[in-house]
């Protein structure tokens, strides 16, 4: 697959390094440091290619906001992703992220909730921290739309947790609604308002940037899917920045986690009722009790129904619907740069 | 033991309704319910005196501060005692809490934790919604002391979870700072600054409450700890609101779940060499694996070397402190509101 478009690229090239600056400065080293610093550097330690931080700086320059005044939100939407990636890991039990054991792995899950925890709360404080650089009243829409988007995240991911213990199986509606609020405001909507706030762009252009931000991270994560079926170190390199955590986990990982996606939503409503019951039952067990040959006939029912080929349809039909929302948004540098992540994150897959 | 004092029996009566309305205006019951909104208000349910939003009614009081202007805050707090317990119990993998199975005991840890999530996430909604009330600049400074208040708090959680998976004993003076950190801020410091930020007090004087405030919730909590040892139905009636949770739980609770007290503390560096081997591994113990027997055991050599007496005399010792911050402050209704709060809370337990 291609590498990262020019522009693109030379965007994270410059902007990257002071989001990270910035992140870090938040992040000392202090005691209690075995049990709790060190293991909150450990998920942004990580590495990434940084999209989400970076499509805050891009919103701000597409409404010619100063840069500048966007990096310290930037952070603060890394750490909420770092936050929300080490609960989310300890909920669906998973082993791995980003080629490493998951941080409840290494260090139990009590210390990784509270680990999480604080870093929740370091979200605010840098958000808190942008009051001598835009004023009182900016500084607290920003957190404002992080409250808010905060509980779409939780909502969703309450539907996602709670669909797998009462072992409901959501219609692709409900489905849609749910990956809407726990991936589509902190991956892409958030992070585009935020910027659009910064710049002072209008109600109207933050409006339309957060849903072409929104549909941007749907067909993402869609995407992100979709790679979990088909893992591999080549696929790995692509693009280890804006994902759950397909990359550097097992492949069919979300499949041995019971997690309902298109792709299982789709085979369900396709195949024969006896391998329904075959389906459910390794979806409905504990991922530690399912064997490789079951994730492997999993994956050999998906690809013999084309539920890949329906998630690829839906995943093209959402960029689409992120295209045309950019559209309405005037021309600029910023916005080609939009267009070639866009491209890149998702439409350049098919 | 006696009921509450009048002064501030007549204080609750009249302001907790108001607290409670507000903190459950922040709290709809709406979809997804079963699996994120119902839950969350399972604790906040679960009653309690609230003594934690009174202080910061109190504290706004005491400064002259327009009560009416500190009852949102107050909920906030609350909030954030729903949330921490909430985690704790997960950390802690208790199981009773106010005589009910605990939050993940009723619906898994992965649910709990996301509501647990969700309740934080409340904390800054309701902090947010004081900017029309109290303006921007108070708005922020609340949250400011919220954001600074909840690093304290993990960092004392990094520390008390962190012992008991190193299997380390902490000293006296290990042990007293993850007490001012853990307990000391929500518990007391936080609402006693929260409530002086808002009457507009001097850093001085915000200071000073702040101090009274923390000596108040440390000796609180060595008291709690105390009653975990006799907990019974009688005791349970006594003070149900400012408790990190000894009441409706087991007799012996935090024996078996490990965790350091000072109780513990002084037991280990008193006790014979063949005792100390025998509590350690009591201590080490998985709690499930603990019988009653061994529980009992602990508490009778916890008799036996006046260990009960020496956490009281500490306790005492915090209370005065508290006691001496508290007459700093010019004289006032009340103040002697809170002079009743921390002898029946701590001093007339002696």
């Amino acid at each position: 697959m291609a590498s990262v478009p020019r522009g693109l690229s030379d965007f994270l090239h410059r902007y990257i390094p002071e989001i990270e600056r910035e992140m870090f400065e938040f992040l000392p080293i202090q005691e209690p440091e075995a049990f709790l610093y060190a293991p909150m550097r450990d998920y942004p330690d990580r590495g990434g290619k940084r999209f989400r931080p970076a499509l805050v700086l891009l919103a701000c320059q597409v409404f010619d906001g100063n840069m500048k005044n966007a990096v310290r939100t930037a952070a603060a939407f890394e750490m909420f992703q770092s936050f929300a990636v080490v609960h989310d890991d300890i909920e669906d039990d998973s082993e791995m992220r980003r080629g490493k054991p998951c941080l409840h792995k290494m260090h139990g899950t009590p210390l990784s909730i509270n680990v999480g925890d604080a870093l929740y709360a370091k979200v605010f404080e840098i958000l808190n921290a942008n009051r001598p650089l835009l004023g009182a009243e900016v500084a607290l829409d920003l957190i404002e739309e992080m409250v808010n988007g905060s509980r779409e995240t939780f909502e969703g991911q309450a539907y996602d947790v709670g669909w797998i213990r009462q072992q409901h199986i959501p219609s692709e509606e409900e489905f849609m609604v749910m990956l809407r609020k726990k991936t589509g405001w902190y991956t892409g909507r958030g992070p585009c308002t935020a910027g659009a706030i910064i710049a002072g762009a209008s109600p109207e252009l933050r409006e339309t940037i957060g849903h072409f931000g929104e549909a941007m991270a749907i067909a993402f994560q869609i995407r992100d899917d979709l790679l979990n079926l088909s893992t591999s170190e080549q696929d790995a390199s692509v693009a280890p920045g804006l994902t759950s955590g397909a990359y550097g986990k097992e492949r069919g990982g979300d499949i041995a986690e019971g997690k309902r996606t298109l792709i299982i939503i789709d085979l369900l409503r396709k195949c024969a009722e006896s391998e329904k019951a075959e389906v459910l039952s390794i979806l409905h067990e504990e991922r530690q009790k399912n064997t490789a040959e079951q994730i492997e006939r999993v994956i050999a029912l998906v690809e013999e129904y084309g539920c890949i080929e329906y998630a690829e349809e839906v995943c093209r039909a959402k960029a689409l619907e992120s295209q045309q929302y950019l559209e309405k948004i005037p021309q600029s540098a910023g916005r080609d740069i939009l267009a070639e992540m866009l491209d890149f994150l998702v439409q350049r897959a098919f």
